[in-house]
């Protein structure tokens, strides 16, 4: 229930009526009793650079969650920010700091990577290949390399962008082998789609999933169904499999803790949320 | 509950916690399945024009309700607005129209005659006095002279304010007379205290009671307490009162229908007002 003494944390994108965020955290917020809620924001590009100023400059502002197409923008617009933000070039949660200078960060990759430890997955010293590389795929790329992983092969059709990323995540993490082009999951620990394939049902398969081995752990992003095309591929070949949806989960314990709401499990959360 | 699909009214001022407004208008959202939500936001009077201008450019702002200190302010901010907002300099609601432009209104006063006709008063004719002209008791002016008021005399320790006020209502109601400097009681029909004094306990009576006359109804627009010094002492001698938070509640049916909410009444609003 918002009151007058509500700190407010806005959530900024355009479309904006797709996002679950006040579902989850809402819920949550009121079963811990913390005066707290997410309100969801639509803000147009061309809007955006002055709509987060303002916001900002509310008096009961704790922080903004970012999403499309504001993501990439944002960092141009912050003070600081974390090593995620400056691999991924991409940014999702905006706090401003005690010297009231605003500070970004990027818990994609963060949340993904809290999932497969989750599941059983330990992604230190693993051989991981991650197919998209625009924001998600980015940001689990540069998650990964902060998980020391020890080699990340990167595939996206955007060779300029895909090179630039490698570069930046080469000059980060000076051990991590970091390879580019191929697609193929042989041979890898752990492979994720991170394309938008599998939100459409005529889709084609992110990669040739006759290559997966067993013992490969398959990661999703898509959380359109809970099993994708890909996941079920996956499954049928013995594979252990990450949904999109626990990302999702597993991020939002890292957004409520960079706003200073303390520490919560994604079991918490998942008990109060009202996704249905 | 807020949602991505949630169409938001900002309720703009500072300080924002003692704003109730989340509390009335959200159960009753809420209670007839209207997806919208009152969502309070501090804004500092040398941030307020842009960040009014963010927030009309957001997606999902359907209009702001404006409380202290941008009342006044706010009315140089708008493309176009109602007689009442001319006439009291004042604006606490605004909305955009279908073709981009602000448009401001104020309903406190029009809430305040609400509020008389619901306790059985009927303003048509009638000798009124107002105590104090300040945002709220502007406004109250203005709608009593909208309700065809005979005589509307007005008191006030501003007297440049007050003498301006006077004829920004006589050259809008021609027919009405309206007189300045007295806050003698005796001979009214309608008396109101819209100072603020009441507010605190050692506050003294805004006018001299001795002097009303038990046929005088006395109206109140502070709501500190329900029944104020000045309510327990007219209703002491015998006068017919309406306490502060009738004009509250009798205004919001108004804001509703200008925010493009359809029709309520009071009472289903007080119904579920969670305000305890």
């Amino acid at each position: 229930m918002i009151r007058g003494t509500t700190t407010i944390i806005a959530h900024l994108g355009d479309p904006i009526a797709p996002v679950k965020s006040p579902m989850i955290y809402n819920p949550y917020f009121e079963s811990v009793g913390i005066d707290a809620a997410v309100v969801p924001m639509g803000v147009r590009a061309a809007d955006y650079p002055e709509v987060l100023k303002g916001i900002f400059s509310l008096t009961n502002i704790r922080g903004a969650l970012i999403t499309m197409p504001h993501k990439v923008t944002t960092v141009g617009l912050l003070d600081d920010y974390s090593v995620a933000v400056r691999i991924a070039r991409s940014c999702n949660a905006v706090r401003r700091r005690a010297d009231g200078t605003l500070y970004g960060d990027l818990f994609d990759g963060a949340g993904f990577v809290r999932g497969l430890q989750r599941n059983g997955f330990e992604p230190g010293g693993a051989r991981c290949l991650v197919v998209g590389t625009g924001g998600v795929g980015s940001a689990i790329a540069a998650a990964l390399a902060a998980a020391d992983v020890a080699e990340l092969a990167l595939a996206d059709r955007n060779a300029t962008a895909l090179a630039a990323l490698a570069d930046r995540l080469r000059a980060q993490y000076a051990r991590l082998t970091v390879t580019t082009g191929s697609n193929d999951p042989s041979g890898r620990d752990l492979v994720v789609n991170a394309t938008p394939l599998g939100m459409n049902p005529d889709d084609a398969l992110p990669f040739d999933v006759t290559r997966l081995h067993p013992r490969t752990f398959v990661g999703e992003v898509v959380m359109k169904e809970e099993i994708t095309p890909l996941l079920r591929a996956a499954r049928e070949r013995g594979c252990r499999t990450q949904v999109g949806t626990e990302m999702l989960f597993e991020q939002i314990p890292l957004y409520l803790e960079f706003f200073g709401f303390g520490t919560v499990s994604s079991d918490e959360l998942r008990a109060v949320a009202m996704l249905a």
